[in-house]
């Protein structure tokens, strides 16, 4: 028997335990072993419930258990998180968890005390919610040298932005009702403004490369910008706006962003819809992956960090290879990276095109019966060429950065 | 030092030893040592090539070398694969295959030697090319029940029906063009007939239940009689045709099979188009998750397969468990699996209408401006119903099952 114990009793906390229990024969033989979650800290108590003998308020009492093999982290936050995973790991035993900020934050740190003490970190459930995309990359991709990896890696606002598509509505409007059906949280500053998918790329790109990509040096715009005019724009002439996650080696440069895309029909990802996310890389041989399924969600989630249970139960005692060293990837200046870029300015074609021309070079228009606006896609530019060439124009409604 | 031995200097066991120059650097590191081709297995010579020196002919010096670690099966065909493959891994030798006909026929017997000798079996490019889909099945999905898999398992007849989708243009003209572009053999039958499919879907589904599935046991069918004028209908109602493989779990059976299906958009297999190759998942508590890549192709096969080598080098001296036993999995019996069929009779509607009525029950009739014909798609019913009712129809002209 492995004793597992699940901090943290909440949405992801709560939905491991049921994944244990409804599938417990299928996943005791896949583990080769009986799973048993022998604790859940929580400052709650759960009376009346299957977990309430197993409710502890008491970090100690879990991590100085030697029978405790495994520990599920599902708290979130940086603290006390990082401080009982390293306490966990230190004292032996393994830890697989859905926490984001922490893997973004301290993942190297964490994979270097685990292979020091042949016990295993794992969190697939950090990126992606169900989909396997860490295990695979760390796992299955090993043959390639990772060229991209873009992902539409936050659901709620792609849930956002297809919406908007399909509805034409204005953002606060889809805000509002993805807030009302739980698909938003009440403060959703984490997912609209892409703070949620750069630590996700920062984990992913970290991953590939196996360097320490810290999260802050990754360039990050959100989607609160985007209107149901550039939507419009966008559906004229058959594309539509997502928010991706990318990095991309150029040379022996990276470049990593978070940003509203517009993108065409032969992207991959442009028919991931709704809550899905779908995680797109290259590798220099293999060519182009794409994997895709529910990125969030409780029982999508819980079922990642089983996996990751099951995968520790079967390596106790060994440690799973994962190169991420704590060595810091310089990250490329985000002024360098280079895109066509879709721009609205407001006035008349007729006495902006010569200015345009000037500024922008020849430009392709794009027109969706929008009155006095000037709408266009540059050819590819870098940032800070783009950057120079808007501060001429005082009439910008706005720009999106076109992938095709 | 790892040395590894290639068996047959064909498409992708030339495209191994590319992948191990190209990437040597990355690849010893995710492996944690340096991978060396010892010997290469082929009935040419291959005079004035880098690995003039390490071609053998004589499979019994490779296997009684007690410096080499993996073997790499590139072979295809069960014999002699099966009987060398054997010996590899009677005498400790790990074994990495990309050959489908040996992990369909003898997979479960395979992995039992592997797993009583401490080495390991892999077979990530037996299905999907290079995408991914071995490994998660196995090590990634673990906290689930698998209820579906469905496939777009082969390149060929996908580009094929693509083609015979954007082009308007008949079967037999499309493979022809195919053959001279060398995206289909000589002799087509393996792909067009769904053999290749069938093989790969009863890998999935082996390792989706941990029996043995005989793909003998798989109702195949090809896409030969496949016509422009059903994919005309298709396209009328913003359908498509593909060629699924599809395993699913109902109550506490498995049907499996091999046929042509029409889908619609809302399928995430719809847009997997050329000759890219889509596995669609669905777990009883994950939901939905789909891989995309090449599933074809020297570079991408090749990749899989040296992920599989980074693997075992990772793993010398240990089993990586696969739940994969001898113990044969009872499909349901196929006249019992249901759908809904797209119909096509010759003759005139208002002739025909009781008659369709009578023994289809309500249909939904589909027009696309074919003269002289009644297309309807049925509710659904089961193979043996279809059959029955069929069998009341000499002027059939096509039927194609519906997945939507």
């Amino acid at each position: 028997m492995i004793n597992v114990s699940v901090l943290g009793y909440g949405t992801v906390g709560s939905g491991v335990v049921e994944v244990l229990d409804t599938n417990r024969d299928s996943i005791n033989k896949r583990a080769g072993n009986e799973i048993n979650v022998k604790y859940v800290l929580d400052l709650r108590d759960f009376p009346g419930t299957p977990i309430q003998e197993k409710v502890v308020h008491d970090f100690s009492v879990i991590v100085n258990d030697p029978d405790v093999q495994i520990i599920v982290e599902t708290m979130g936050g940086v603290h006390p998180a990082y401080e009982f995973v390293k306490e966990a790991l230190e004292k032996g035993k393994s830890v697989c968890t859905s926490n984001k900020e922490l893997v973004a934050k301290y993942g190297a740190e964490l994979l270097e005390i685990a292979r020091k003490k042949k016990v295993n970190f794992l969190f697939e459930a950090s990126v992606g919610g169900g989909i396997p995309i860490i295990r695979p990359l760390n796992q299955s991709l090993t043959a390639d040298e990772i060229e991209e990896i873009t992902g539409i890696l936050n659901g709620t606002t792609n849930y956002i932005l297809t919406k908007m598509t399909d509805e034409g509505s204005a953002f606060e409007e889809v805000l509002k009702d993805a807030q009302e059906k739980g698909y938003a949280e009440r403060n959703p500053e984490a997912d609209v403004e892409g703070y949620d998918a750069c630590r996700k790329i920062a984990i992913l790109t970290s991953l590939a490369y196996g360097m320490q990509v810290d999260y802050e040096d990754i360039y990050t715009e959100g989607i609160t910008k985007i209107t149901d005019i550039d939507i419009k724009y966008a559906k004229a002439i058959g594309a539509s706006i997502k928010i991706f996650g990318t990095s991309k080696k150029v040379g022996n440069k990276v470049y990593a962003m978070v940003t509203p895309m517009m993108i065409d029909r032969n992207n991959p990802l442009y028919n991931v819809n709704d809550v899905f996310n779908g995680i797109f890389v290259r590798g220099n041989l293999l060519g182009d992956v794409m994997f895709y399924g529910k990125g969030a969600g409780k029982l999508p989630t819980a079922s990642a960090v089983v996996a990751d249970v099951v995968d520790a139960a079967k390596h106790l005692g060994t440690n799973i290879m994962t190169i991420w060293s704590s060595k810091k990837l310089e990250l490329a200046s985000f002024d360098e990276a280079s895109n066509k870029f879709f721009v609205r300015l407001s006035g008349d074609k007729n006495s902006l095109f010569e200015q345009v021309k000037n500024e922008f070079g020849d430009v392709k228009e794009v027109t969706a019966g929008v009155d006095s606006e000037y709408a266009f896609i540059t050819d590819v530019m870098t940032e800070s060429e783009f950057k120079e060439a808007s501060q001429k124009f005082d009439n910008m409604v706005s720009r999106i950065r076109v992938g095709f």
